[in-house]
């Protein structure tokens, strides 16, 4: 223990001092915090010295493999074929995940996907799936792997013990202000997904109001470490940098987010929504050595979206999880607001800026997302944009409709008010998909 | 709760982005570190923070005001007349503070000191005290007054609750690397003064192998942070830098060093240990108004250690806190050493080296230092130095002389071999005192 002492006294010490660790240095912190021989107060010294003088793709990628190492890892040897994973940094109004699982199944490429509840300004995957009445979100792994071997894919709950040392410093980083550093997000992201087992991952990060990075360039670095971290661990990881600029489609909140998802699985929905789930979707195809040109997978895969075998497989996945199937034709069996009420337009003009984040306030103020870890959620409330950026609105006609339940909606017409700003002449609406890199393609998953 | 939490990552997110923090800020977060709002691991981020980006004068001093203020202050208005204090950042056979006590009393200066006990290699003025049959060392705060009242001078240990903030957050520090920063060791030092209540303060900064500060540079900025600070609160803190390149005096030991102590009380003693007893003491006299001229400060303490009245005070003092008479003048009946030994020169030279750090470790090897805060001291070891350097000597003349107790003296031989290195063409003693500084002089402290 005196020993243990002295070794993390003059790692902290090396980082204080702008040295570079060694991997037995990386490994000895992650393991003695998980012992619980390095202290909280000590690991939250080490994480203060690491953003201020930085860590390297090695130390990164030493970290990744520890904290990978820290817990379990899903043992996918069983199914055929290549599995792949997909993550998102979290946006606004983002359902992608609920519309790619059986759009990639379709397509004879496994999907498993562990996903959480959220914590944010609403919900998380997990949480809009128990708009479905009878959905069960917790498979054991056991129950998972039959699943994915007999229809491809399976969303689930994350019960297994993944990276929890990744959990542990995360818990630190939250109060110490040391969260926004690119190697250690990096490296909390990245075990993450390799613990999950898949091959090939895309991470699609938001860029822009409302999302965790806010300038392209933050964007860029956290995309080129996680590749490169990836690759250095043997797994293909793919990069879009998507725009959180405004929110995703136009519903926020979950049945209402259900309900687009629905559309977009009949070849509907919203154009945004629509383009990136190809894009991802499409990545994942080349990643996964099934093409090898982006346009002819993303081809290939809207038209599993126009054609039903998407919105087929959704309905396998939601009957092979327990779902009632009516509900996805009568969303009226899905949780329901009490009333609905619209925010009009203040005045006639271009809608110039649609603030994400304050968007989400706004659904979260009407009971649509947690305060804490325990604070139940309303799942029948939200908001619907009815215009988007660029788009031209008349003073007094309808531009976002609140799905309102128990909690009032002034917060949240206050917070529309500073969300929304108009402009007099025409606004371009802005680029979805700003940038979209490919991992290295694992040579051993040609099919 | 939320709001503090929210108020303390942001305070931590401040100094992460070097940026400065006003007084309110600086207070926050001392008064919630104590009340246990902020929690170690914050602090500890914040230190860390604060170590790579620096803190200024003002916060130095704010930090040193809220130490004191977390805690006691000693009133010592009852006291006519200055009262003066004198600290040392620590080194290696300093014994001045049992000098100085006495000395400025006979002056008619009082003296208030409260010591600790050592944490280092070798014991604290306290433990010093202890090998003085009967002395009793913790007297309360009134035992205190009327005792410096009677005879103008007390050295207590340190019972009251002083600057306990800065307890709280030296221990943190000494286990997260973020102890050598010179603004957090201004407070920490400038503060447990300020709380004692004395008006004149001289710190003595040692520099040099065995010390805390190893370059005179960080001496030097350390000695004008000090002096600023109390400055700034209202004290007059001159400063001292003198070098700890070797022991000083001969003695280290508990027994040993309070022998040397009576010698040097008695007009007699190492040169060395005299020339920084007279210039500390000769700092205070003009600190506390007593002269403006510092040789003639200093001449008047010399006479006070030759006429006897040094020495006649320092008896005073132990009879008044029940310590026997009869140990100052039969050494016999302080604790002794089991059996003595002489280390030899290994070859004939003049002494080059003597590592103040290797020798103090090898005193500690023998019984004469602490290991963790309950370890017993065996106050009858030690090591006295025959030779200092730029002394000659023969090859197998007695370069020092080991007291040994219970613990066998091979590890001190080895650190003594380590320690001692010779030259054969003649080498300068190297200086003592480095420089001195002034603390800007109270006008209220005219006698």
């Amino acid at each position: 223990m005196k020993k243990a002492q002295n070794n993390i006294v003059s790692i902290i010490d090396k980082k204080r001092r702008g040295g570079t660790h060694s991997e037995e240095e990386i490994r000895f912190l992650v393991e003695t915090m998980v012992s619980g021989e390095t202290a909280d107060y000590q690991v939250s010294a080490w994480l203060m010295a690491s953003c201020i003088q930085g860590l390297n793709l090695d130390e990164a990628t030493w970290l990744t493999q520890y904290f990978v190492e820290s817990g379990e890892v899903l043992d996918l040897s069983s199914i055929e074929g290549v599995v792949v994973d997909k993550h998102s940094t979290g946006g606004v109004g983002d359902k992608t995940t609920l519309i790619l699982v059986p759009l990639l199944a379709v397509t004879g490429v496994n999907v498993v996907k562990l996903s959480g509840r959220g914590l944010g300004f609403t919900g998380g995957t997990i949480d809009k799936l128990e708009a479905i009445p009878g959905f069960r979100v917790s498979l054991s792994n056991d129950e998972m792997l039959a699943q994915i071997k007999q229809i491809g894919a399976a969303i689930s709950s994350q019960t297994a013990d993944l990276a929890p040392a990744d959990g542990q410093m995360y818990a630190l980083r939250d109060v110490t202000s040391t969260v926004d550093n690119i190697p250690l997000i990096a490296a909390s992201v990245v075990s993450k997904k390799i613990a999950t087992g898949a091959q090939a991952i895309v991470l699609d990060i938001k860029v822009g109001r409302g999302a965790f990075m806010k300038t392209r360039e933050e964007a860029q670095e956290l995309a080129e470490t996680c590749r490169e971290v990836g690759w250095r661990l043997g797994r293909s990881i793919s990069t879009v940098i998507s725009s959180m600029d405004q929110p995703l489609g136009y519903a926020i909140g979950h049945t209402l987010e259900v309900i687009e998802v629905l559309e977009t699985l009949k070849g509907k929905g919203p154009d945004d929504l629509r383009e990136l789930c190809l894009k991802l979707g499409g990545v994942l195809l080349l990643a996964a050595g099934k093409f090898s040109d982006l346009d002819k997978a993303e081809a290939e895969l809207a038209s599993h979206l126009d054609d039903g075998r998407a919105y087929q497989k959704f309905q396998e996945l939601v009957s092979a999880q327990g779902g009632e199937l009516e509900a996805l034709d009568d969303p009226d069996l899905m949780p329901q607001p009490e009333r609905i009420r619209i925010y009009p337009a203040s005045k006639s003009g271009y809608v110039k800026t649609l603030d994400s984040l304050k968007i989400a306030q706004a659904a979260k103020s009407l009971g649509a997302g947690r305060s804490t870890k325990e604070s139940p959620i309303d799942l029948g409330v939200g908001v619907v944009l009815r215009k988007k950026i660029g788009d031209y609105v008349e003073e007094g006609e309808a531009l976002v409709e609140l799905f309102i339940g128990k909690k009032n909606e002034e917060e949240a017409f206050d917070l529309l008010k500073e969300a929304i700003v108009f402009s007099d002449s025409p606004v371009e609406s802005p680029a979805l998909v700003e940038e979209l890199s490919l991992g290295e393609a694992l040579k051993t998953l040609q099919l």
